[in-house]
């Protein structure tokens, strides 16, 4: 009945049905302020109808509402169906006049309790009924403060409280107003706030930018008032239904004897442990006990309740969702489904893929002794601790020296990423969630905080100065990027680890998913890794890291720089035993699941050294040659520059304006063909090898940079011939794919598949080419600037662009799956990883996406999401 | 009735039924054969019909088949439907043996004629009727050649002849077999194996490639022969009937009396004008006028006709469409328009555009003199003269002392590049049509002779040899890439011009065409040449052109260098007034017509010096440096050192990975709006300036390298504001819009259209991220060989990629115009002056094209052939 009640209003109604104890109170329904709103009056009836339900609250209570007895003291609360920030919230106290004010006093044994909650009742109302500036009881707090030569507002004694109540009803005299010392009046006008409150401007602007409807109007609660410090047997406290650290089925709460809700927050008093009220009030306690249950069973999740024990009676006030650690989010999911309380689905949809992914990354474990420097934003998840560093230079120069480092700036800019790639991690002091700093630091899975305005950066002086800490180069801090905040020398880091109950998620997970999970792994140990971790067979093993070994970078050096066929086939027959080593290895690791092998992909220039270091090289062996007149010595710097100069004739062949359009992937493999025709004949030779000790194993070759059926066509003819003859009579089943990574292999799919068995999405290189942006050259010139400014919505290279890339995507699905009905779909870009685009490839009906070892438990988690969000 | 009678009996037929006198004969149609082919004889009754017409024939030639008075000689031909390679042609003198053979001698006066006929006959029906193997034939006459000591069949004898006819029979005998002295049996067997002929391997295989039925068959044509040797009152002869090098409309002939047809086309004798038949053989002479005039109304084109005067009796023996020059092709499809004979229509699709363009290139101008060295491929169109240079280095060398230089290679490859550059045109011993040096002087617009296998380029002694001519460096040769020949030393060359006739049609194709026509232009001058020649606007002026000047590269540099934006701005504003200047002659120059101008668009770095030219500059002065002892020297190199190393430094800071897909177009735009604000305030002043002189103008502004609308929106919002300031009470109108040359514009294009008045396609930048090619790297790495091996069909920064990049353009339109319907659509990129391209813009429904200005009228052309052949 939330649109008949408002949210609150629900609340109060549902927990009262439950047969739990809440303060009893009433709800005037969502009709009343349309209507009063258009009238300038309450509808007909209702103000006889409150007074109705206002007895009826004293009846039940047993006090009265502005009764000198036992006065009745109600809150009065809005509450729309939807919760909508610029409306009024409550008023506290409604009841409350220079006559009942002592009977609280009295009642309550806290005289300045009593006249505390007075001033706050006039403050509030003059504010939010009367609409006197917040400012003109400010100023007057302000000077008394000065005046009494205090700091807080807890230092108020009951004489200043006098004077303050004083005060502000002589502000309610110069703007010519009263306070309202009739209750009955209080209410009335109270209500008729919250009824107006509905047109402030902000709650019109919100409505409109969220789609409301005008005349949906808000209800209004009245609640009577419990009070927790009415003596010895009353008591206010919080609960988790179970403990929010570890997930563990037990009661966790913390309670004050003779206190209000504030006091606990406050940390003004140490709480009593939540056995001291078993003791001490067995009934209330027991009552708390049963209510927990009663709620666990009606929202079927872990709650955070708010109590108050008003002379020995038990009242619930407050009941919501209990925030939870990760570890804890997981386990109580997982309970939960045991307990019966919620479906193996539910389970899974109530983990959010960050959570999971919380619990992967180093997390600071607290233990109450931190020194807290200060707070910024959450930009980046995870914890690392290193010392200061003030400059992109400095940082790399100490990389050197091992040391790890914590990168500071004011902001980052592109001048920084060097300095990032060798940070543990960064903070900063400007910028948002979507700064370069955040974007960057996301990037490179490193923790950030940023936006830590309270902390001054000095790049001249290389200080940090934050409160009254100053911090120098070499001082050591941790960065809590999960938290966002970050913490004077080296805390105690978590490092990652999937719980039990995780384990028991994840194997659910699989039940669900559609999506098969592979994993990018370039060597077996990352294989073996990703495996433990769940993935069913390898998306992408890129073959040119195993050309970047000390012993064979020299050998793929000198066939490239091969003079001729021969040559380079000589090399190639040294690479090829090398080759099949690593495929025996992972596909022994990898056995019953296939493997996806891409054929040699980068340019060629990429294996040969730096230019700029051979030129330098170069520079120095001539000034030596200059100064020398050893004739012996004299040859020996001759024919090395004459080996120099071979290498740099061979660089500035291969250079390129544009590599990454440049001459690479299957171009390369159609001018060289013997260079793939060694990689497959590795490939196929191992996996022979493989099948024959007794494995099963079904490697999927695949031709990098097609964006022409032709060239697939050509090159698979030409590899097929070397696969059918090495397998002959082996029954070795494999197939020949490609990626799909440039636009118009999209365009063309169907002409493609003809001649692909499988295809997998390359969506590094697709956004690359279907935005025009290259990643090394975007990432610091402008695309921190497009994500600030909200040119992107988000980081394309960290979740697929549907609207661009992802349009190209489904036209590739749909025209090769046309063409090719058994064809093989995935991706294997580095978004394949991001939950936002798992739940994309599952809709446009892709068989697998393929993330690195790290990210497998994330990417099972959200491929199930994907499949249960999906059928809702 | 092709289909039955076969292409050659139909023209035989067409013309008998003009009544053209051509040599009587009937035709076996094409029903007959595939009846033979299945039963292995003649059907019922065909050779009684074939006897009959041959009866027929002897009437009314008045002589007769095998007869010893008159003997009838016949030719049998096939003919199917399709012109056919791998069937049987023609057997000639059928009807010739040892008797009639020497009444045919004293018939013509010539035994040694009728002897070498006689000869002929038995040979190729040997080959072709009894399959005895050709070189059986041959070898005998080379050992009668050697025996006689002679080298050349003329040179054979009477005798020598009659030695030959005996060893030919006995060839037969040693096949066992007899050539058949009965005409009659010579007639059947020929006709069989015709029919045969139809099924050889060559035929069968033709007909599987080019899907034609098998069942169709061939006809055969049995046509008395007729002779031009005859004696005085014979002739032969060959005529155009109109001049196929103007295209004047006047007979253009020779002839030869008597002698035949072969004696014309070896050119033993020289032939005698027309005129002189016209008072020699009145009455033939008048025949072949009307025959001429005849055929042209009936073709309605220029014929090219061979006839035969036998005893003064005209024979027409074959007419075909001639083959013509390009300003021939023009004038005589404007003429027959005149001379009512062919529709405008026809007209302009008679005239293809590569024959215009043919027109717009240099030409050799032939005198007769010219001394030809070899003939190649014709692999690029247009002539140029120059001296010989072997090697990219040297070439480029020369070219620096402004010397003309033809490059000459085996072959090229990316490493000649440089050298093309510079070179005015090609020359290569090997390579195809589509050879890396015809696709990149196509791409450069220079002449290319490719290809040529009998000239043979020595590299080490930096020769030529062809023949017997030896060429070195400093050799001049003249290069006709439109013939494929090249010639020794200057050959007077013939530049461009629009003849009147190609103007006319170029009206008519205005009057036609739906597409729009603009031109790239970048300068006031090269509007002004695009005006001339017929653009209807500017599609492109690239702003970035215009900062090259050595006055204003300096302050773009120091613009680049600013520190901030105070420091730029100042620079800006000295460049603002000679953007004004620009702007004002350029719409002064297009009074009338829309310019678009494209606002900065290349990467800074762009307009920086050269790098390595730094590095080497700094190199020197630490040099002097090191050695100067001279104060005041020290501290000026030093402040020099300093300025170059800042310059440097901005080198570095903007250096990028792949400078295609970087900090370039908007992205620079949204980063610095100060530069484009700039450009916008000068084009709107500009405007506003040129109106008020009473031109009228429509500026249309492009903002290049949108990849998502956001980028547009902003920087539209951005320049509106500035354009709507200062065009106030000016009643300007100018439009915004935006290149699309991004694959995820296309894909978005429904977004962008939002913020876009129009969409001009930026080709080649969108087949580089289409294809993922990066222009520069793959036109010498891979491109070439791509064409070479088929993987390409066509270039496709020639030619629009239909398939992949075309398929983008599609989507753009249709969500474009979807989005907004009066969204003007056009093409910038070079694609734009192709004829495939263009048609296939016309057929995406696109606004207008815009070419180089020297391409425009090719592009009038191909427009209106589009429009023309679409509605066929």
């Amino acid at each position: 009945m939330v649109a008949i009640l408002g949210g609150k209003g629900a609340g109060l109604a549902e927990m009262t049905k439950l047969g739990l104890n809440v303060p009893p109170g009433f709800t005037i329904s969502t009709e009343a302020c349309p209507e009063y709103l258009s009238k300038g009056t309450f509808p007909k009836g209702l103000w006889e109808e409150i007074l109705e339900h206002l007895k009826i609250l004293q009846n039940s209570s047993g006090k009265e509402f502005g009764g000198l007895k036992d006065p009745l003291l109600v809150s009065v609360r809005s509450g729309a169906a939807v919760s909508m920030p610029g409306m009024m919230d409550t008023i506290l106290n409604v009841g409350l006049n220079d006559q009942t004010v002592e009977v609280l006093a009295s009642k309550t044994n806290n005289r300045r309790f009593a006249l505390d909650s007075y001033r706050r009742l006039i403050q509030m109302f003059g504010n939010v009924v009367m609409n006197i500036p917040h400012s003109d009881f400010e100023e007057a707090m302000i000077e008394l403060k000065i005046k009494e030569k205090i700091k807080s507002d807890t230092e108020f004694t009951e004489k200043s409280l006098e004077i303050l109540i004083g005060e502000f009803k002589e502000i309610y005299g110069k703007h010519h107003m009263t306070f309202p010392q009739d209750p009955l009046n209080q209410l009335k006008m109270a209500i008729e706030a919250v009824f107006k409150s509905w047109n402030t401007e902000r709650a019109v602007t919100y409505r409109e930018l969220n789609n409301i409807p005008d005349d949906l109007g808000t209800a209004v609660s009245i609640v009577s008032m419990v009070f927790g410090n009415m003596g010895e047997d009353s008591a206010t406290g919080v609960a988790f239904t179970r403990d929010p650290n570890t997930g563990e089925r037990k009661i966790f709460a913390e309670y004050l004897s003779n206190a209000q809700g504030e006091d606990v927050v406050a940390g003004i008093r140490t709480p009593h442990e939540i056995q001291d009220l078993k003791k001490e009030m067995p009934e209330a306690y027991s009552q708390l006990i049963k209510s927990a249950g009663i709620l666990e069973q009606h929202y079927r999740d872990m709650q955070d309740i708010e109590f108050t024990i008003e002379k020995g009676k038990f009242y619930l006030l407050q009941t919501r969702s209990g925030k939870r650690s990760a570890r804890a989010a997981i386990k109580v999911a997982v309970d939960l489904v045991a307990e019966g309380l919620i479906k193996k689905e539910e389970a899974i949809l109530r983990v959010m893929p960050e959570t999971l992914d919380t619990l992967l990354h180093p997390q600071v474990r607290y233990n109450g002794t931190e020194k807290l420097l200060g707070k910024g934003l959450a930009a980046s998840p995870g914890a690392a601790s290193g010392t200061i560093v003030f400059s992109s230079e400095r940082a790399v120069e100490l990389s050197k020296e091992k040391r790890k480092i914590i990168l500071v700036r004011p902001e980052t800019t592109a001048d920084d990423v060097r300095g990032m790639a060798v940070s543990e991690g960064f903070l900063t002091q400007k910028g948002g969630m979507t700064s370069h700093a955040a974007v960057v630091a996301r990037a490179m899975g490193k923790p950030a905080v940023v936006g830590v305005e309270a902390m001054n950066v000095n790049l001249r002086e290389q200080t940090i100065r934050i409160g009254d800490t100053l911090l120098r180069e070499d001082d050591t801090i941790t960065v809590d990027g999960t938290n966002g905040q970050f913490i004077l020398g080296e805390a105690t880091l978590e490092t990652s680890s999937i719980t039990p109950e995780a384990n028991v998620l994840l194997k659910w997970c699989d039940e669900y998913r559609k999506l098969g999970i592979r994993a990018n792994a370039n060597t077996p140990l990352e294989a073996r890794v990703a495996r433990e971790n769940g993935a069913e067979g390898i998306g992408l093993a890129r073959t040119e890291r195993m050309f970047l070994g000390n012993d064979r970078i020299q050998i793929m050096r000198a066939m490239i720089m091969s003079a001729n066929l021969a040559e380079r086939l000589k090399y190639l027959d040294m690479l090829l035993p090398m080759q099949i080593a690593d495929f025996t290895e992972f596909f022994r690791t990898m056995d019953g699941y296939p493997v996806i092998i891409r054929l040699l992909d980068p340019p060629l220039h990429e294996f040969l050294p730096d230019k700029e270091g051979i030129l330098n090289e170069i520079f120095d062996l001539k000034l030596k040659l200059s100064s020398t007149k050893d004739s012996k010595e004299m040859d020996d710097l001759i024919s090395k520059l004459s080996e120099l100069k071979r290498i740099l004739d061979t660089i500035k062949n291969l250079e390129e304006f544009n590599p990454m359009l440049g001459f690479r992937g299957c171009r390369l493999g159609l001018s060289y063909p013997e260079i793939y025709e060694m990689q497959v004949k590795a490939i196929i030779t191992a996996a022979a090898k493989v099948k024959d000790q007794g494995h099963s194993i079904f490697p999927e070759i695949m031709i990098p940079l097609i964006g022409h059926s032709n060239e697939l066509r050509t090159l698979r003819n030409k590899l097929e011939k070397v696969a059918a003859k090495l397998s002959e009579g082996a029954d070795l089943e494999y197939k020949f794919g490609t990626m799909i990574e440039i636009p118009r292999a999209c365009v063309t799919a169907d002409q493609i598949a003809k001649y692909a068995d499988f295809f997998s999405f390359g969506t590094n290189d697709l956004t690359q080419m279907t935005f025009g942006y290259s990643r090394d050259d975007a990432e610091g010139k402008f695309l921190a600037s497009y994500l600030e400014e909200g040119i992107l919505a988000s980081d394309p290279f960290i979740t697929v662009d549907e609207e661009g890339v992802g349009e190209l995507m489904k036209m590739a699905v749909r025209k090769g799956k046309q063409a090719r009905k058994d064809l093989e779909v995935g991706i294997c870009g580095e978004q394949g990883g991001d939950p936002e685009t798992i739940y994309f490839c599952h809709k446009i009906g892709l068989d697998y996406v393929s993330a690195s070892p790290h990210r497998i438990p994330v990417a099972r988690l959200s491929a199930a999401r994907a499949s249960l969000l999906q059928s809702r």
